[in-house]
C-alpha cells in the first residue's frame, strides 16, 4: 500500500517514554487554516480531562491541531489532570501557534496516574519539525496501547470529478465492550465539508461502526472519534444532503466499518470476529436488546472460544434480553446458514457436526429471527478467552 | 454437625449416570399431608421444561414430592422435553402416590439434550424406598453441577416455647451471574405457616439474597427456589405477620444469605468474594445500578483476580451506570475502609500499598459513597479468573 495522504492536513509522531521504551506513543496532526472539525466522545460521566478539555475547545474555536498520547489516560486525576491537559495545549500553541483552544488533546492508556507532562512537551519540538502528509502509517502505531495490530483504512470518491479520499485510524483492543477501553478514531478527507453537514455525517458513520461493536453508550473515560474535512482538494465545500454527501457517507461509513471491524478482529483476547444479527423484531430497539445480550453474554463468549455451537447458551441469552411477551417457541437460530434452532430447541435437521464445522472459522455470524416483526439490528463482537484475563488482570502489574 | 432434619421431610439420593458417573445425580422429596409449599422460578423467558411443569402443577394441587436431577437441564428441549418432565412426574406419582400434579419436577445441568427418562424412573423404586429425614447432606451433594462444594445451611428459631428448624441447600456455581447457570434452593422449615405469609416469606428471603448475588431478574432457564412449610413440629401455623412470622423470617434471612454468600464463594473460577455497597444515592433503584455496573465489569473482576486496586476501573464503571446528572467528584470509594478515591480522582492520602493488601483477602468490600441521597444497595459478587473462562469453555466438550 503506497502511503496515505488527505491534502492538507499533516502528521507526525515521536517517542516521549510516557510508559512504553522504543516505539513511539505520541502523535501530532496539524490542521490547514479552513478545515472544518466534528467529534464524538465518551458518555461516561466519568470523562477523562483530555475530554474535558477537547469537548470544551472544540466548542470555543476552530481547531488547528490535534495532539494524541498513548500510555496515560490522563482519567482519573482530577483538578490536576486538567490542569496538565491545559498545560500541553498551551505549550503546543505557543510553539506552533495560535491560541491555546486551537488544541485538541487526547490521551489512552493508564487510568489513575498523572502525565508525565514534561516529556510531552519536550517532545514538541520535534514534531512540529517531522510535520508530513505521509505519516498515516506511524500515526496508527503511536496511538496502539494493548492494540496488536495498528488500524489505518483509506478509501476514495468521485467528487466533482476528482478523486477524494477518507483515511482513518483506531485504536481500541481492550474492548469487548467499548465501555471498557478507550476507542480513539481519527478521520480526515480532503473534501470541504460544512460543519454541520460534517457533524451529521459522522454521527451517521459512527452509528453503525463504533457503535455497534458490542455496546452503545457504554463508552470509556476516554473515548472519542474525530472527523476533519481539510477542504485541500480544492473543491467548493458540500453544504447540504445530495450526491456529493451521499459520496463522502459512503466512503466514511467504509472507512469507519472497517475499522470498527478491525477492533473487534483485535479485542484483547480475541480468537474469533463474530457478527451477531437479529431479524423479524418489532422494532430496532428490541433488536439491539437481544443482540446485546448475546454479545455480552461471558457463557455465549467462551462457547465461541471454544468453538461449541452451544445453542442453549445463544437462547438463554435471548430469553433473558427483556423482551416482553417474547414467544421463545417463534425463536430460530443460524451458524451461518446452518439453521440450529426451531420450535423452542434443537432443529430436527441440525447435526452437531454442522455447528462445529461453521464455529471452527475465525469469522461467522449468529443469526436469530425473532418472528415478530421487520426491525433489525447487528452487532460485532468476538470471543471471551483465557488471553482476555491474562490481558486485563497483568496489565498494571 | 449433627444431620439436620426437618421434621416430616423425608429425602433421598440416588446414582442414575444422567451425566455424572460415581455419584449420585437425584434427590427425592417427600412432604406430608398438610405441609405448605412456595416457590419462585426463573424469570427467563426461554424457561426449560421442568419450570414449566413445576409453575402448572404447584398453582393445581399442594405438592407432595420434588424430584430434581443434575447433569441435564432439560431445556430447549420443546414439546419432547415437557412431555418427559410430565412422564417422569406421572411415574413418580404412580409408584409413591397421588395425582401426577402432586409432583415438581426440577433439573439443571446442561442445555439442549434430552433427558434420560429411563434412567430417572428405573431410580425411583430405589429413591421411594430409601426416604428418611436424615439425608440433607447427600441431597445438597446430588444436586451439585459445577460446584466444588456442596451448600447446606440450617438454623434454629424459637417457636411457642419450642426450638424450630430452617433448613436449606443450593447449587450455583455456573454463575458470575445467576442468569448464567442454573441456581436451584430448596428451603424448609418444621413450622407451621399459611400459604401466603409462606410465599411473602420466600420472596422477602430471596431479594437480598438470591436476587442480591449479581444480578437481578437475568435468571437461567431452571433458576428456581422453593420453600416447604412441614408443620412437623405441630404448632398452630402461622397466618399473619407477628412475632412468630418475624422469627421465621429472620432465620429464613439467615439461611438464604448463607446460601447465597456460598453460591458466590465458589462461583466458577472464583477466587475473590467481594461486597459491593453502594450507598448515598437518590434511590434504591439508582443504588443498585451502580452496585451491578461494578459487579458486572469484566475489567473490574480482572482486577479482583489480579488483586490490582485499580480505582480506575471502578470509577468508570460508576460512571457507566447510566445515573443521570451524577457528579463523579462527588464520589468517594473505599476498599474496606480505605478511602482510596475521593474528588475524582486517587485520594491524596490512599497509597497503592493500601489497596493492595485490601485487595490480598479472600473477602472484602468495595464501598462506593454517591454523595446524592441517603439510599443504598449491596450485592455479592466473585472475581474473573481463567478458571472461568476453562470451565465454561470445556464444559461441554
Amino acid at each position: 500500500m503506497t502511503a496515505p495522504r488527505v491534502a492538507g492536513l499533516r502528521l507526525a509522531t515521536a517517542a516521549a517514554g510516557i510508559r512504553y521504551r522504543d516505539r513511539d506513543d505520541l502523535l501530532l496532526m496539524a490542521l490547514p487554516v479552513g478545515a472544518t472539525t466534528a467529534a464524538v466522545f465518551t458518555r461516561n460521566a466519568f470523562c477523562a480531562a483530555p475530554v474535558l478539555v477537547a469537548r470544551a475547545h472544540l466548542q470555543a474555536i476552530a481547531p488547528r491541531w490535534l495532539l494524541v498520547n498513548s500510555g496515560n489516560a490522563n482519567a482519573g486525576t482530577g483538578a490536576r489532570g486538567r490542569a496538565d491537559a491545559e498545560g500541553i495545549c498551551a505549550a503546543l500553541a505557543a510553539a506552533g501557534g495560535g491560541p491555546p483552544e486551537s488544541v485538541l488533546p487526547f490521551s489512552t492508556g493508564v487510568i489513575g496516574e498523572y502525565l508525565p507532562v514534561e516529556r510531552v512537551t519536550a517532545a514538541l519540538p520535534g514534531l512540529l519539525a517531522g510535520l508530513a502528509e505521509d505519516h498515516w502509517a506511524a500515526a496508527a502505531r503511536a496511538i496502539m496501547t494493548t492494540d496488536t495490530v495498528p488500524k489505518l483504512v483509506t478509501q476514495t470518491f468521485m467528487l466533482d470529478g476528482q478523486t477524494a479520499t477518507v483515511a482513518g485510524i483506531a485504536k481500541g483492543a481492550g474492548m469487548i465492550r467499548p465501555d471498557m477501553a478507550t476507542m480513539l478514531a481519527f478521520l480526515a478527507t480532503d473534501a470541504a465539508v460544512a460543519p454541520d453537514l460534517l457533524d451529521a455525517c459522522l454521527r451517521g458513520a459512527v452509528a453503525d461502526s463504533f457503535n455497534a461493536i458490542s455496546i452503545d453508550g457504554d463508552t470509556s473515560t476516554n473515548d472519542a472519534c474525530v472527523l476533519i474535512a481539510t477542504g485541500g482538494l480544492g473543491q467548493p465545500p458540500i453544504t447540504a444532503p445530495g450526491p456529493a454527501a451521499t459520496a463522502l457517507q459512503a466512503a466514511l461509513d467504509a472507512v469507519c466499518s472497517a475499522l470498527a471491524t478491525a477492533i473487534v478482529r483485535d479485542g484483547e483476547g480475541a480468537t474469533k470476529l463474530v457478527a451477531i444479527e437479529i431479524e423479524e423484531a418489532r422494532a430496532g430497539e428490541e433488536a439491539r436488546q437481544v443482540a446485546d445480550a448475546i454479545a455480552h453474554s461471558p457463557l455465549v463468549k467462551t462457547a465461541l472460544f471454544a468453538a461449541d455451537p452451544n445453542w442453549g447458551r445463544i437462547l438463554a441469552a435471548v430469553g433473558r434480553a427483556g423482551v416482553a411477551g417474547l414467544d421463545i417457541d417463534g425463536v430460530r437460530i443460524w451458524l451461518d446458514d446452518c439453521l440450529i434452532v426451531s420450535g423452542g430447541g434443537r432443529n430436527p435437521g441440525y447435526t452437531e457436526a454442522q455447528g462445529q464445522a461453521v464455529m471452527a472459522q475465525d469469522t461467522f455470524r449468529i443469526r436469530v429471527a425473532l418472528g415478530r416483526g421487520t426491525a433489525t439490528a447487528r452487532v460485532l463482537t468476538c470471543d471471551l478467552s483465557y488471553d482476555y484475563v491474562r490481558i486485563n488482570a497483568e496489565y498494571r502489574t
